[in-house]
């Protein structure tokens, strides 16, 4: 294989070095790219004469150990657990994780699949975001494989994603409820576009049908998963006649920002007003008072995104590329019988 | 340049995709390397083909456009405000952000450093830890510049590094309490060894004299900057004859830890207990009471941080590479006058 000058001019420093630290070329390049099998003193005196010489660094580099996470957005304490999850996995298979922020959530956009395909990653974990055909098709063409966490919108039975069970969630939150005594109770969903709260609403209204409440459409408001739509949301609900006795938040940051509406209103939870959020962020076991929600085990679902991901990259045949972890109830202290 | 088998095999491949697309090899080139300067449909056709063929990806990719964050641990609230800030920096920039988990407070370890210099990234944002001598060299050789973020050590004057005006927050917090009329307040430090945590212990005490209020060891206790380490000491200074009446709480997840030892005793928040932390993360203001806390611009820091590393890594001799943020008193709702 021919050089260009830089590799020509760095490779006669390597013989340079080598000959001066009294090892061989192949020992010096071991010490260049790190590798571990090199005793320590003969890596500083190679280290040493490498910095005398004025070594210049390489700047091509040789395959893909590379996992790209995608985020629409970061700003939220939820993406820390993800990130830990992949980060988990990659650090355990010697991979590395690269992290962007797409910025739009419905798909990461054209400057994001220009950056990957020059990145070239092993694989690609979105998180929430679909790809658009042509996006999915360019990353086929590449062989990078891409699996979806907690998909937002229906993606197509072949992508492969790890989702949660969001139905069952959304009816053992709403059942606690009820099994408190509550037949007032408000949701605040998720976007109305996005598959996993659509599939907390229908978990919400399957728990009201099985207890013969009866479905008020004035209690379900649509919020932005976020602290400032839940505020929001909890505005209407409380401030509305007949308002509800509970709320399940559909997010524990929109349960943040019922927590917010309820102290403006004076409102203690849980005596005048119960609140169950969803997902089980770190910080919500210390929220006050402490949160009732339902976990969704975000770093696991991450950890097998990142599984499967590396699995295709193998070439490996994976026969079920779709799986939705388990949720359950974490009963704190904002959820109690209504006042009588 | 000679090509490898595998190159000279794609070579025939592009020149055959270029033929049929009726494009030149450049415009092949551009596409699979993600350039956004060719036409949608000439893009469209040229994939179709690509995918036809069977084009094999490279392996080989030139420059290095990744900044690389090292974390010795992910596992909280205050990582994500940090990601936040060198990503907007690193996309901003049309660099990749890497992510790397040490796992050792101290120094990232010979496995980080052999796939970093694997990896080759523009620059590294080491958060916390320092690096060994032997560490720095070996970077230092290859060009990879590198700068702390709020430095746990007590880093060499030469090293880069951005902080926040530790000492200024410890003295802010305590006289905040002071101002309301208090005089036994307890401290939870973080790690002893860590110089963002002994300055604002000194700032604690400076406050303290100046308020002529005599210093009691017994009052500060060494925390370790997380939850449950931050619950364990608060136990001992509530459960202690004179228990204090106040306590600043070195970070924002150690004072969750006090809110819970407090619960467990049923004292109430401010008015049993005043307590203040530091960092104020996202969640802070929906802690039970919104927590008062000394903000430490995390994200601000990072942005920083990174822009120094760019700047490093583009040659340019930069002057000043220390630097200290400002921190603020954000008053909310767990400082409050002592019972009297």
């Amino acid at each position: 294989m021919a050089r260009t000058g830089n590799e020509a001019r760095n490779s006669t420093r390597l013989d340079t070095v080598a000959r001066e630290a009294g090892v061989s070329v192949a020992t010096v390049s071991k010490v260049l790219n790190g590798r571990a099998d090199v005793a320590q003193t003969t890596r500083d005196r190679v280290e040493a004469l490498l910095a005398h010489q004025g070594y210049e660094p390489r700047t091509v580099r040789k395959g893909s150990k590379l996992i790209e996470l995608v985020f629409h957005e970061l700003d939220s304490a939820w993406a820390i657990e993800v990130i830990r999850g992949v980060e988990r996995v990659a650090r355990k298979m010697g991979l590395s994780l690269i992290l962007t922020e797409s910025g739009d959530r419905h798909s990461p956009g054209s400057q994001w699949i220009a950056g990957v395909l020059e990145r070239r990653p092993l694989g690609v974990v979105l998180v929430f975001s679909d790809l658009t055909i042509d996006e999915k098709s360019m990353l086929r063409t590449r062989n990078i494989p891409f699996v979806i966490v907690d998909p937002a919108g229906d993606p197509a039975p072949d992508v492969p994603a790890i989702g949660s069970a969001n139905w069952a969630g959304g009816l053992t939150a709403t059942r606690h409820l009820i099994s408190l005594g509550h037949t007032r109770i408000g949701m605040i969903s998720g976007p109305d576009d996005i598959l996993c709260s659509q599939a907390r609403v229908a978990g919400y209204r399957a728990a009201l049908q099985g207890a013969d409440i009866a479905f008020d459409a004035s209690l379900v408001r649509e919020g932005d998963f976020h602290v400032e739509g839940g505020a929001a949301r909890a505005r209407e609900l409380l401030d509305m006649p007949g308002a509800p006795t509970a709320i399940f938040a559909g997010s524990d940051l929109q349960a943040m920002g019922v927590y917010e509406a309820a102290r403006e209103r004076g409102l203690t939870i849980p005596h005048d007003l119960s609140v169950v959020g969803y997902d089980d962020l770190q910080s919500s076991a210390w929220l006050g008072p402490p949160l009732t929600t339902i976990r969704q085990p975000l770093a696991e679902m991450a950890e097998q995104a990142t599984l499967l991901v590396v699995r295709l990259a193998s070439g490996e045949r994976v026969e079920t590329v779709r799986l939705d972890l388990a949720t359950s109830l974490v009963e704190r202290l904002s959820s109690a019988p209504p006042r009588s």
